[in-house]
């Protein structure tokens, strides 16, 4: 089915438009269809009630497929089975099988069934029933061949995502298969960068991935990130690899969509070493990002989140002469700072971080947003570089934590090509 | 302006299609349109590049007003600028001002501007400039009465958060208000609860705000927290209130929409204490989410991150003893953390966590997601309790750090009742 190529999803609930809950139903349904070779071409929330008519119309309209979240449920604000019933001229009758399934699902729990629950079970006329055995709302295939009105293949699914995420596989997933054939889907490389700006990094490479036919690239912005997405054949991707490689390979993170934090636990473990934070402004973000990665207890040992100066003093040894001349965001103190974390963890490795997160605090010498971070392994002095920042409190301890995980990339990339 | 009713939202990025981002700014946008007593009636997604010409057409000729996100970067799959000025046969210029921002941008941090980022500067014409103080690309506006084939208000606002949040604010927020002039919008009280289950909660008040005609209510749930949303007339919203509060005063953390860290650290401010940390299994997330609190550093200036055995006893005199006979994830362990956080920092409350985040390291005794939270302050013996979050290793660690914060809570709101 050559023409099986524009897949919708629409996803009903009010409390996604009041921002109150984050739409998570897209994304997970956007990864799985792309694993199927099929590209969703738009996604769209509405609130529940009368509102899903007007967008499931248009959806019909335009997509071979359009998949239906939330809706199903037994309150009087669940519309989208009558809806959909309506719109396509079909009649609701009670499935059998429907109705069993509902009757077993609380007799299991040993309560009894709401009245309410009753509308489940309804079906419009020539839809096919899709098994729930997580919950009480069945979803409904409608298929192009089954009505008059559309040729759109129209799938009604439940919105917990405990029941939607089978159903899904169990249900949909073999259905979109059928319908869109033997589908060759595109490959899909991430490729992640730190430590270059996106506009930068666009000039490096953006004419020379042009050039390649049949590739389809797009970047992403995060905090101290840049993601680079290559899409096509895998002759394709490996042109459009090379040259971003050629350009920036020292930037490069991952090219299996793990994170830096993850990426710095494996260079440590395959290296045997041991890591030590000193966190002043970060204050603890920098540890909760290694510790997140799951073995990260294997290198990781101490964090000091020295916040105050007597902290820094206290646990680190910094002089407390070097804070009065130098100040606390200083070269000098940086470098104390990780000389001390690895003195009092006897890390192999430590990384210091000290800066102004803001709003307060700043100076014109040193601006909210200023930082100094230094990287100390044994038998070797420290080294300290600023990094300026001047972005809001939560994006600063960000960037100045993916700033000092890549120092500490670089430190240990440097050394296991020169091993000293 | 009694007909602006209809305000939808349009974000652009493939990534929101590939599943690869969850979309973030379609909630924020949701809330904070909310607050001026205005509803999102439609959201939608779309990937980069030309897709963005039919959702942009069709979304004015439906909405009173439609916000854009994403595709004003430097990079060529950044078009939205130049079709939403296509679409309504609008030319692009060079904005004097705007350009004079960029080059700006890129002195302040001593880069040179990249040729890539001139477009950023092109601004359709008629339409108003945006400033984006935080970014390179301006916002743009084109009003209802600029352009000759629309009746629709158009705002296209940058993609990166750090960048959108505040220009929203700054730019788009009093327009809207403007245009939509006095809007007599629903009032919205968010009360945040933690320490109690979601549905134990559900049980507790739901038949009461049921029979108060006129309000609206629905309940969210997040990792170790429950919020109440309460929707009506300002008397409507007292009486769901006293509800709400008469049956879980004690589990109540805000009403002003702030978080349990903002809390603690008010709290601590208050009483003029100062915090420290001892943290294994949370690995510093407890100290980052303390130091996200602007102003925390008054009150905290110690945190130790004791990811190792070996850091325990260093750094915060764990005696060897006890290790080898209780473990570490035990109530004897995790007072003698939080007793020796408080005598090595100095500090008038500490608050030690020790658990087993997984996926590996649990036993039948201690399964995975067993945590010991003790809270000390001087002259008086450190009192632990033991929670159980079988979860994700990220939810695990979020969950660990929110029942340690409310331990903190709970220990200065009873000082507070009771001063000893």
């Amino acid at each position: 089915m050559a023409g099986f190529v524009r897949i919708e999803i629409l996803n009903t609930g009010t409390e996604l438009l009041l921002g109150h809950t984050l739409n998570t139903h897209g994304a997970w349904l956007g990864s799985e269809l792309f694993k199927l070779g099929l590209r969703v071409t738009r996604q769209t929330s509405v609130p529940d009630g009368e509102a899903i008519r007007e967008a499931l119309t248009e959806a019909i309209g335009r997509a071979d497929a359009v998949i239906v979240t939330g809706g199903l449920g037994p309150t009087s604000d669940d519309l989208t089975r009558e809806i959909a019933a309506d719109m396509l001229g079909l009649d609701l009758h009670t499935d059998a099988a429907a109705l069993c399934s509902l009757e077993a699902f609380f007799a299991l729990r040993g309560r009894p069934m709401a009245e309410a629950n009753l509308k489940q079970a309804l079906i419009p006329a020539g839809a096919e029933v899709l098994p729930n055995p997580h919950g009480t709302a069945p979803g409904v295939f409608i298929s192009p061949t089954s009505n008059a009105r559309s040729n759109c293949a129209i799938f009604l699914l439940p919105g917990p995502p405990c029941e939607l995420y089978p159903m899904y596989h169990a249900e949909v997933a073999p259905r979109l298969r059928a319908l869109a054939g033997a589908v060759t889907g595109p490959v899909v490389l991430e490729l992640k960068f730190t430590g270059i700006g996106e506009s930068d990094f666009h000039q490096g490479i953006d004419a020379g991935l042009a050039a390649i036919p049949g590739l389809e690239f797009g970047y992403c912005a995060h905090v101290g990130e840049v993601d680079l997405r290559l899409i096509g054949s895998a002759s394709v991707l490996a042109r459009g690899r090379e040259i971003a490689i050629a350009a920036f390979a020292r930037f490069l993170v991952s090219e299996d969509g793990s994170s830096l934090e993850e990426s710095v636990v494996r260079l440590l473990t395959a290296r045997g070493w041991t890591l030590a934070t000193a966190e002043s402004c970060t204050g603890g973000l920098l540890a909760s990002r290694i510790t997140d990665v799951p073995g990260a207890s294997a290198v990781f040992t101490h964090g000091f989140v020295t916040y105050s100066n007597q902290a820094k003093q206290e646990l680190l040894g910094v002089p407390a002469a070097d804070l009065a001349t130098h100040g606390a965001v200083s070269e000098p103190v940086a470098c104390r700072m990780a000389a001390g974390a690895l003195t009092a963890s006897g890390a192999d490795i430590a990384v210091a971080v000290t800066g102004i997160a803001g709003p307060d605090g700043g100076t014109p010498e040193k601006p909210v947003g200023t930082a100094w971070i230094a990287v100390a392994v044994r038998d070797d002095a420290p080294s300290a570089f600023r990094v300026f920042q001047p972005r809001n409190r939560h994006d600063f301890k960000l960037a100045v934590s993916q700033a000092a995980l890549d120092a500490v990339r670089q430190r240990l990339m440097r050394d296991s090509r020169s091993p000293d």
